[in-house]
């Protein structure tokens, strides 16, 4: 069973992602160690105890569709209510609503934890942390007065609904309309799929964020606009009035997060409501639905890596712990009596120190995200500017190589079960049947990738990203000064990769510049994962050097040592498939005709 | 829906593995061409028309257990009928008991379509013909003559029982026991686990070959018999007799091949039959059954890395149909209108290329190995022994790589299908169910890795594997002489990276010579997929050398330049973790207790 890596994740945070730092320097306010590490240990007790605990029979019993309602899985309400009762829908939300304003580095640590716990549950809370932030930064004062306290508590839940049949990477092709009622508010129109936690029975109303087309809007992606469309229409007392003309129509049959309600929704179909047409707000203004989403992009995308974080940290302690009690043959020098754990295997030893190196760079990279995007809001002027550049560009990296390697170590944990991971009672294909999706959500990881290459690269003309690998050379430069025997050969290793990573930057904006953007977008998700796999080693690295003198120092040196010599040799091929990869693929492009 | 690519089989079945060659020689007898094809084409027929309709509905009733009873999904019996009516089972069987002595290569052609088809339904066939071809070399005449003519048309399904729940891939720890009695027959009592088609209703009986201890066994893997232990006992003139007492005691949940039913199978406890303990006649020597086992295992790897060809071939066929009528947003230089098919994007395009390069190179790698069969047992003396030992080292890369790409490349079909790829209904996520096992079962990835590291690379003193290299730097030098521009530097990548599978098979020959066997098995996994890039490569090289003059031969070049020039740069990491990795891993190991 899972147990929350309390004391890692806070290592983490403070000393490879930034928070040691920001603590010291104030930009938390009166947030001080003992409260982050409280706090840590609560949300992990509860990830632990009361949502990991629920993880099977959500997934074995899933959410279905009963006579138009939603039915989650026994004890899932339960658990939304008292997980929302603890607080932890409030920590990152502004005070003015009754949230704790705590950074998102603590949110995302939190996010960690509970996915571990039960993707499809915390996606519950994910989705409504999403809506609050759109609310927050783009609602009226009147929307927020109504809607915000309840959303910021947990009270009611939050969705986004983006998608549609022929509307998914490519929100322009959206076809849902609003249309302009007398008394300012909207009526909405249409059909939305995919969408999450979109009807259940946890709470007593839920917000629903809706992006719709107005009937004189510009075509493609300059004419949506953003709708808040609340199940239960909400009084001016606060209490609840009739229902809202939408409904979720069916439940997705998916290959995992089964808890999660992944509904179809319709809106003004007329079969409820006392009025033709769900009945609507704008948030924002008109036509500008799509920036009001993207500011909340960077978090969800982020939050999603989390997921990826969370399901490779629970997939490898099972397998850890399966390989320990499991005994087959005898590995070479094993001389124990009777066969050996499987852990004593070289090739299983080497599959599950892979796992863990993985693991514990995604987080890295993902933390390291969240603390961009705290000191983004944390900094004034130039400092933000920089923050938020350096977000912008840790978000794709975060959110693809976080999920490839969700999929990636559940896949593997899975292998180390032998048989028995193949069944489901074991556990371990759950992991990799939720895990699947993480790269698909929230844009495909191609997307990040395209995102990634041609739109933050560019950021301060090519300087952020320049910026970024000087800072990872000065990692290189005290391993080597550490002189610490542990590392081998890591400090070369760490070098070569920093620098293959460097001749692909500048080859990608090199090409971009002359136009070749076919080519940079050719070699686009190779380059993205050479980026991931450099920060891998980098913040391994960190880790180590800001450990000193105990078995843990000589874990995080030899794990980084593992991940240089073992992980990075990947990075040439990476790096050139980026430079000299894009002719063959152009030829090849005709088989697929 | 699934189209056999018959062509493409018939093509690489000739003229990359080697099939012409030995049909030119007459090895195969009176075996021709015409007949070649047209064998592919009804078995192809079969595939895509009988059985892949049928998937789905497996995957989604499953087999069920009531009272006892296995039922199969709906039309799956009639299905299994029409097959053995076919005369599918009995291709490769001796010609003594009905069988068509058909080449190997001819039978993995269309196991690889069956399995596309429905992987879960192939299961039945492969594991009679494993049974049909263990009695074939050990069973006694008597045996023979009773069951094998029977097995050999189908008319009864075979099984093998190995595991136990604490004897996996250490078959030695086993605990089911075998007493010998009077008239010459033995009694078994035991559980197995993981019977695959050990219950079902298809078949009027079925024979289990089943693995048990005698009371006087040494200890360990030599203390093993093999029976032929029959559903129901088979009187002297062919009638069923009495049931034995062996029954399914219950099917495992499993994350696929829902439609193949997973038994634990009970043997002599009492429940059924008039005596005490599962009757069962010995299969070749006492204590000499892991040798008969051994016979088929070669056949049975090799089966099982079709499946992972059948999934490639099968998840790709669907990715490229999709990535045709899909349209999202609009690719660089799209001019079309309106939204562009995302086959367009470069990175989806990528992944399509690399799904059909690693589908071709499997398929290739596994045909390989089956003319290598064939030929081990077509040829005389020296031949034969050359033969078997091409076979024995093809076999752990074949079912290895071809299973991890069965995943991988169904991995990323469900990518490539983005939010409606992770929807059952689909069936793009069916493929990663499915494939999810291959990579176990019949000795994981892992055992192959340390099987063609300890065992096949020191066969004939390392000249096997040698001679094997040298051959392939022959492609190369054929790629150069060839001149064609198509090939960009294929012949340059290829020479490179066979260099990396030569440095990399000296250092683990030179470390098991000096004892280093635990550094060698570090580097056993990253050493297995290097052999199976360097084959990849290899083989689509001389599928690129084997075409003239038309569109198919400049697809075929284009195919092999992008493996070279994309897939095989990966090489250098690999052969690098083998030569240096294994003392990082080794100073890893201490994170793990």
């Amino acid at each position: 069973m899972y147990k929350a890596p309390v004391e890692e994740i806070a290592f983490t945070l403070k000393h490879v992602a930034g928070m040691a730092d920001a603590l010291d320097r104030g930009l938390f306010g009166e947030l001080g160690d003992d409260l982050v590490d409280a706090i840590l240990a609560e949300a992990g007790r509860f990830a632990s105890d009361e949502v990991a605990p629920l993880a099977e029979i959500g997934d074995r019993q899933g959410a279905r569709l009963e006579n138009g309602e939603v039915r989650l899985p026994d004890g899932w309400k339960e658990l939304y209510r008292n997980w929302a009762a603890g607080g932890w829908n409030a920590l990152t939300a502004n005070e003015e609503f009754g949230g704790q304003a705590l950074p998102h580095m603590l949110n995302v640590a939190a996010l960690e934890m509970w996915n571990s716990g039960s993707m499809a549950f915390a996606l519950a809370p994910t989705l409504t942390m999403g809506a609050v932030e759109a609310l927050s930064a783009h609602g009226s004062p009147a929307l927020k007065d109504k809607y915000l306290a309840r959303m910021v508590s947990g009270e009611w839940t939050g969705t986004m609904n983006l998608t549609e049949p022929h509307a998914g990477s490519d929100l322009g092709a959206m076809k849902t309309r609003a249309e302009r009622h007398d008394d300012g508010s909207y009526r909405i129109f249409g059909q939305k799929i995919f969408i999450t936690w979109g009807e259940h029975q946890a709470t007593d109303n839920i917000i629903h964020l809706v992006l719709a087309r107005l009937p004189d809007a510009p075509a493609g992606t300059r004419g949506i606009s953003l709708f808040l469309v609340p199940k239960y229409l909400v009084n001016d007392d606060g209490s609840l009035g009739a229902r809202n003309d939408l409904f979720c129509h069916s439940l997705e049959h998916k290959l995992g997060i089964h808890g999660s309600p992944t509904c179809t929704m319709i809106y003004g179909d007329g079969r409820h409501g006392e009025e033709e047409g769900a009945v609507g707000w704008l948030v924002g203004e008109e036509n500008k639905g799509l920036a009001c989403m993207f500011t909340m992009m960077n978090n969800a995308r982020l939050a999603v890596g989390m997921q990826g974080v969370a399901i490779c940290e629970a997939a490898t302690q099972k397998a850890v712990a399966f390989a320990k009690e499991r005994t087959q043959g005898k590995a070479p020098g094993w001389t124990g009596a009777g066969m050996s754990p499987i852990i004593e295997h070289p090739d299983v030893a080497r599959t599950l120190v892979t796992m863990k190196a993985l693991t514990q760079g995604a987080r890295a990279i993902c933390f390291a995200c969240a603390h961009a995007i705290d000191l983004s809001h944390r900094s004034a002027g130039e400092g933000s500017r920089h923050w938020q550049e350096r977000a912008a560009l840790l978000t794709p990296i975060a959110k693809s190589f976080a999920t490839d390697a969700g999929v990636d170590v559940a896949s593997l944990g899975i292998q180390v079960h032998g048989g028995m991971g193949f069944i489901e009672e074991t556990g371990a294909a759950r992991y990799l049947r939720d895990a699947r999706i993480a790269p698909i959500y929230e844009g495909t990881n191609g997307i990040q990738a395209i995102d990634l290459v041609t739109r933050k690269l560019p950021l301060s003309g090519g300087d952020q990203v320049r910026g970024f690998i000087a800072e990872l050379q000065g990692i290189v430069a005290e391993v080597r000064e550490s002189n610490a025997e542990g590392f081998g050969t890591s400090a070369a290793r760490l070098a070569a990769a920093i620098a293959d990573l460097s001749v692909a930057t500048e080859w990608l904006l090199a090409a971009q510049g002359e136009g070749r953007v076919h080519e940079a977008l050719a070699g686009a998700t190779p380059y993205q994962r050479l980026f991931g796999l450099v920060l891998t080693g980098s913040y391994l690295a960190k880790g180590a050097l800001a450990t000193t003198g105990d078995g843990a120092e000589q874990n995080r040196i030899a794990l980084c040592r593992f991940a240089a010599e073992n992980l990075l040799s990947e990075t040439a091929a990476l790096k050139d498939r980026v430079v000299n990869g894009a002719a063959s693929l152009a030829a090849a492009r005709a088989i697929l005709a």
